[in-house]
C-alpha cells in the first residue's frame, strides 16, 4: 500500500511515510546524509491535500493585486519572457524535528516528523523579481501572496494552499519559480509545473502548484499564513492562543542534525565517525559545529564540508573515540550572527511544534 | 580624575569608568533605559588608544584599493557631493555582557562590561554606498577594509585601528559615513570628525576617526579583524587558539536585556514593573520577548514598545507579582528567525568573553 503510493509518486521506498492521505513521508538520516543535493525520489514530501494534477498546456500563472499590469503568463511564455536561473537552496519543514518536542509533551494532530523533513535540490526556472518587475508593482505593495492550485479542505472550507513573504524579501535574487528540480520537471508531488522556491524561509512559504501571486499591504489571510506556521511561548496552548499574537515564521533558525550513526543504533567502542548537517537561515553561514559526548561540558570541532551555495545547508564530519556503554552524542552549530542553539528542547517546546532547533541528541549502544 | 577626564570629553559623570586610558565607560542600566535614543554624554565609549585631535580642515578621507578612482574627500566635498542621509542605529560592542561569563570563569586583560556597552543614536552622513559609486569598485573587490587615525600600540607596533566588513554589506543602504550624531557634530570620543556606522554589527567595524577605506579581495588585516573579535569553543584558551579557525564576528546575535530594577537592588513585594531592552542584527526584527521568576518554567509575555526603525533595539516591559525573598529573574528574546537566546552563559563562554547573548538572569530582594 505505501509501496505502490510511493511507486506512483514516483518516491523511493526507504522513505518513512508519516501520512498517506495526504502523502507525507521523509528519509532515513543515513540516506539523507550521503549526498549534498537531494535525488528527487529521497526528498521530504510535505502535502496539505492530494496532488493536483494540472495540464500544463493550459497552465496560466495569475499575476495580480497590487500592480500597474496584470499578467497571465503560460509555461512557455515564462520560458521565453525572462532569463532562466538556477538556485541550490535547501527547503525545511517548520515541522522538523517534532518528535523530540513530541517526547517531552504530546502535539496532537501534527505530522511525526524526525530530522528529515529536509532537502537540498538544484531548482531551475525564472526570477520571481523579474516577473514582478514586468507586472509593473506599485508603490503601496508590501507583500507577496502565493496561492495554490491544490484544495485543501478544513471544516466546510476547500481552498488553495497560500501564504506570503515581504516584498523585500521577493525582490531578491534567490526567489525562483521553479519549473525543474535536479534537472528535471517538477515532479507532481512537489509541485508540478511551477512552485516558488523561498530561500531561507520556512517550507511553507515555497507553493506548490502555484496558480496565483498577489501583490498586497498586508500579508496573506491564508489559514496557513494567519493561523498556522506560528510559534507561541511553551505555557499557550490550542484553548490559550491569541494567534494575533504568535511569532509568524519566516527565516528559520539555526540547527544541526546527527545523521549517521542513527539514533538507538549499536556501535563499536573506538573511533567513531559522526556526521551531519547544519543550517542556518537568511543566507547566514555556517561558521562551526561542535560535538560532545559529555553533555555540552567540553566539545570536539566538526570538519565541515566546503560551502556549495548560500542557500545550502552545509554537511560536517567528526570522528570522536566512544567507549563502551550507553553513549549520548549532542551536536551544535554557530552562524556568521554568532547564533546558537538552544540547550533543552523542552524551554522552546510550542503546542503546534515549530522550529525545534535544540542540541540534537541521539543514544548509541557503544559495544 | 575620572569626573575630569569624563568632563573634558563630555561625558556624564554618571557613567561607570572601565578604563581610563584609554577611556572605556558605560552608563547605569536604568540611565540608558530611560530613553530609546542615548544621549550623546550617556553613550558607552569603547576606546582601544587616545582620542586623536584632528583638524577638520585638513582632514581627507582617502578611498583606494581596487577602484577605479582613487578619491580623497574633505569634509566639505562628502557634504556637499552626496546626497545627506540619517539612520537610528543601535551599536553594541561584542564585549557587552562579558560581566557575566567572567563570573563562571575569569577572562584576563579584557574590558568587565556589564550590560551598558550598548546605545542608540541618531546618525547623520552619507551613504557608504554612494562615496564607493563614486571610486567604481572594481569587479575582484570582496571586502572594504576601514582604517582609523588613532594610534593603537601593541607590543613594538603603533597602528590604527580597523577592520572590514563585506563588499555587500558595504552597499546596502543602512551603512553610514557619519559626521553627526544625535544632531550634534560628532564628539570626539565618538570619532570626530568622521566616522563609519555599519548597523547590526559588531561595533568594532563602525570604525572611528576613520581616514582611510580600501577595497580588496580579502578581509583586513588588521589586528582587530585578523586577532580579536573572534570566538572559539568553550574549552580553548588563549594558548591553544588557533586564529585562523575562530569564527570572525560581524552580525550580533540575539539578546535581551533586564535594566531595571538592577541585579542586586531591594524591591517591595507585589506589582513589580520590569523593563528592559531587546536586540537582534542583520536587520531581523524583536518579535518577542519573555520574562520569568520560575528559571524559564512559565514566562510571561512582555509588551514592546513600538518598533522606532529596523536598526536599531526594541524597548520592553512586563510587571509581575512578586513575593517576599530572594528572587531571580529571567529574560529571553526570539526575533524573526525564530533564533532565542541560550540558556546558560557557561555554555558560550570563550576566552576573549564575547558576545553572551545568554537568557538574562538578575537577582532581586524581594521585602
Amino acid at each position: 500500500m505505501h509501496e505502490e503510493l510511493l511507486e506512483r509518486e514516483n518516491k523511493s521506498a526507504e522513505l518513512i511515510v508519516r501520512s498517506l492521505d495526504p502523502l507525507n513521508a521523509e528519509p532515513p538520516l543515513d540516506l539523507l546524509r550521503r549526498s549534498h543535493i537531494t535525488a528527487n525520489r529521497l526528498f521530504f514530501v510535505r502535502n496539505h491535500a492530494p496532488v493536483p494534477q494540472i495540464d500544463p498546456r493550459s497552465y496560466r500563472l495569475h499575476v495580480n493585486g497590487l500592480v500597474r499590469r496584470e499578467l497571465q503568463l503560460s509555461l512557455d511564455e515564462l520560458r521565453r519572457e525572462f532569463p532562466i536561473r538556477t538556485i541550490v537552496a535547501t527547503l525545511q519543514c517548520a515541522g522538523n524535528r517534532r518528535q523530540e518536542l513530541m517526547r517531552f509533551k504530546p502535539i496532537p494532530d501534527e505530522i511525526e516528523w524526525h530530522a528529515g523533513a529536509i532537502g537540498t535540490a538544484e531548482w531551475r526556472g525564472v526570477s520571481l523579481r523579474d516577473v514582478l518587475r514586468a507586472a509593473e508593482v506599485l508603490d503601496e505593495a508590501q507583500h507577496v501572496a502565493f496561492l495554490g492550485l491544490d484544495r485543501v479542505r478544513k471544516k466546510d472550507l476547500e481552498f488553495g494552499f497560500g501564504g506570503s513573504i515581504p516584498l523585500e524579501k521577493a525582490l531578491s535574487p534567490e526567489v525562483i519559480l521553479a519549473f525543474e528540480m535536479n534537472g528535471e520537471p517538477l515532479p507532481p508531488a512537489h509541485g508540478f509545473p511551477l512552485r516558488v522556491v523561498v530561500p531561507g524561509y520556512i517550507g511553507a512559504r515555497s507553493v506548490k502548484w502555484l496558480g496565483q501571486i498577489t501583490l498586497q499591504k498586508t500579508p496573506s489571510e491564508n489559514y496557513f499564513q494567519a493561523r498556522a506556521y506560528k510559534i507561541f511561548a511553551p505555557h499557550v496552548t490550542a484553548e490559550t492562543a491569541d494567534w494575533d499574537r504568535g511569532l509568524t515564521l519566516g527565516e528559520l533558525p539555526i540547527s544541526s542534525v546527527i545523521c549517521s550513526p542513527q539514533d538507538g543504533s549499536e556501535v563499536e567502542a573506538g573511533p567513531l565517525s559522526i556526521k551531519g548537517y547544519a543550517l542556518s537561515s537568511g543566507g547566514r553561514s555556517i561558521e562551526r559545529v561542535e560535538v560532545s559526548l559529555d553533555g555540552g561540558e567540553s566539545w570536539t570541532i566538526a570538519e565541515l564540508e566546503p560551502e556549495r551555495g548560500r542557500w545550502a545547508w552545509r554537511f560536517w564530519e567528526a570522528t570522536l573515540v566512544v567507549d563502551r556503554g550507553e553513549r549520548e552524542i549532542v551536536a551544535r552549530a554557530w552562524d556568521s550572527a554568532a547564533n546558537t542553539q538552544p540547550e533543552e528542547a523542552r524551554r522552546i517546546w510550542n503546542f503546534k511544534g515549530y522550529v525545534n532547533n535544540a542540541w540534537h541528541r541521539i543514544w548509541v549502544k557503544v559495544k
